[in-house]
């Protein structure tokens, strides 16, 4: 309590990016920076960067070092929390780095570290849509489907820090082919993924000029703004797969409803800001038709509020909550 | 602790049979008494037969009322823990019946009530299988499939004490019809019921002798002990399709592995009383195919230990440590 000011800093160390954001106590953003990362590999260059985008964001906000309470780092893929160790980031290629007692060391600041998608739904929990929830599955469909869990108020991480990879869980045996080599997992039948891999073959087929017109037939072009143009054109071939995408979705919360009991289910994601609404009430209206009535009467959906931000603020706030 | 003794007895109100069994604070069972209960939909009639039982049980093990310190009562079907309310015993006809404060005012003892499930996965969790894990699924398939979870060595409840309905999470949308209604559920995939829906046809046509002469193509006759008989015998239908309802819980321990990151599951139920450790190597089998890796690598797999006396055990559990 020597400082004048408690300020946290959220990192969120994504595949291609790195965003550092300043908060106070009250989660208000008081400056930021971003820097883009590229697969190196290298762990001492990434260390370096990060440094350098934490200092940046604390001269945005006109913030000094010694003010900083603590930096909670987010980052995707498995991480080891308890030793803060980044045991694997698929996109940049970091393996078994000790980030926390590295940047630690650096800044002289505590650290500590937290998979992103936890990460973001804690700060939907804190912040955003589940502010005065308990019980919270977040859901976050996009290029995979990454699932956070809020149990008794806490951050549910399982006995090894891996739990809420709702997004393996198969929904459909022997259904399609996911990303992680099993066949009918929730991401598989759900994600951005799972409809782009259908359009591919119906753009060729005419069935989809809209998306045709903007990505030809080529699967990495078919971002989720692609998919928004086709269906907000109403084009049906594109209505169609985002709608059974909706439906499959909505099966995958019903199943965490009977599962967990919670009280919110959260949706966000990339492709959630883009389809909007309508697409959320369609997943929710297959969840309230296939969960138990005696759980699902109790549960509301909500959109995610605080977008890329969540990862962020949700860092600073476990890092803050683990360090108090 | 102005007793001798501190004794408690758990109480198993099942569809068919009232147990009630006495324990020390170790758990040994220091006497019991069962009786059977008739469908009546009288709550009044319930209650003086649980009065007589756990009277009986007393008896048995030469205990005296006043040493009881507590007594914890398991029933089927959702109830309301937190103000001791059985909302609805599907086989008993039992519904919003007060029975925690009604016992209670008649054995001038505090009760505690549960779900049997939870409460036979809390048995195993303190007693059983489960001693020393401190995150574990509970999986016993049989005419259903009832589920439990010990989440950071707690009974896990959900926001409204409905959680841990992993027999209705979804495996195959658009699957086998399920008791609850909807489709696919691990269920009607692999209970001891989905077996039986298979079996019943096959016999007709000569593919299950053994079978057939046991149980003809009656549905309701096919127990799991014909199940057995027919699969013992290395009958190729019979042994076909419990493979398969294997494989099926297997998918279903998967989920529950990528979703909870558990150290262990423990199967148990009547039908892996009946069919033992090669079923539950297949069912394990197949769960670490469907897993992802870096979390299943840290699961064991173990049947129960207690059978019917989970339940009992579990309620007693749970009672004393609400009371104290």
């Amino acid at each position: 309590m020597g400082k004048k000011q408690d300020y946290f800093v959220g990192v969120d160390l994504g595949g291609t990016k790195l965003l550092a954001v300043v908060f106070d106590e009250e989660y208000t953003a008081l400056g930021r920076a971003k820097e883009k990362v590229a697969k190196s590999r290298d762990n001492e260059a990434v260390l370096e960067k990060m440094v350098e985008v934490i200092r940046d964001a604390l001269d945005d906000a006109g913030a000094k070092p010694e003010e900083i309470s603590a930096i909670g780092i987010a980052c995707p893929g498995p991480v080891d929390f308890e030793n803060g160790i980044v045991l694997e980031t698929p996109n940049l290629g970091l393996e078994n780095f000790p980030i926390r007692d590295r940047l630690s060391a650096e800044l002289d600041v505590p650290v500590f570290l937290e998979n992103d998608v936890n990460a973001g739904t804690y700060g939907e929990y804190v912040s955003g849509a589940g502010r005065g929830f308990r019980h919270i599955v977040g859901l976050f469909p996009g290029t995979g489907l990454g699932g956070g869990l809020i149990l008794d108020g806490r951050l549910f991480r399982g006995a090894t820090g891996g739990a809420g990879e709702i997004g393996h869980m198969i929904i459909q045996v022997d259904g399609r082919r996911c990303g992680c080599g099993q066949y009918g997992c929730l991401e598989a039948m759900a994600s951005r993924t799972a409809i782009a891999k259908d359009l591919v073959a119906l753009a060729t087929t005419g069935s989809a000029p809209t998306v045709y017109k903007k990505a030809g037939s080529d699967y990495a072009a078919m971002k989720s703004s692609v998919i928004e143009k086709g269906w907000r054109e109403g084009e049906p071939a594109v209505v169609d797969l985002v709608n059974r995408a909706a439906r499959h979705l909505g099966i995958g919360m019903a199943n965490c409803v009977n599962i967990f009991n919670p009280e919110l289910i959260i949706i966000g994601g990339g492709l959630v800001e883009k389809l909007g609404a309508p697409y959320i009430e369609q997943a929710e209206h297959a969840m309230r038709e296939h969960a138990m009535g005696r759980l699902v009467s109790i549960v509301s959906v909500k959109q995610a509020e605080l977008g890329d931000d969540s990862t962020v603020i949700g860092a600073a706030a476990l890092a803050r909550e683990h360090q108090s």
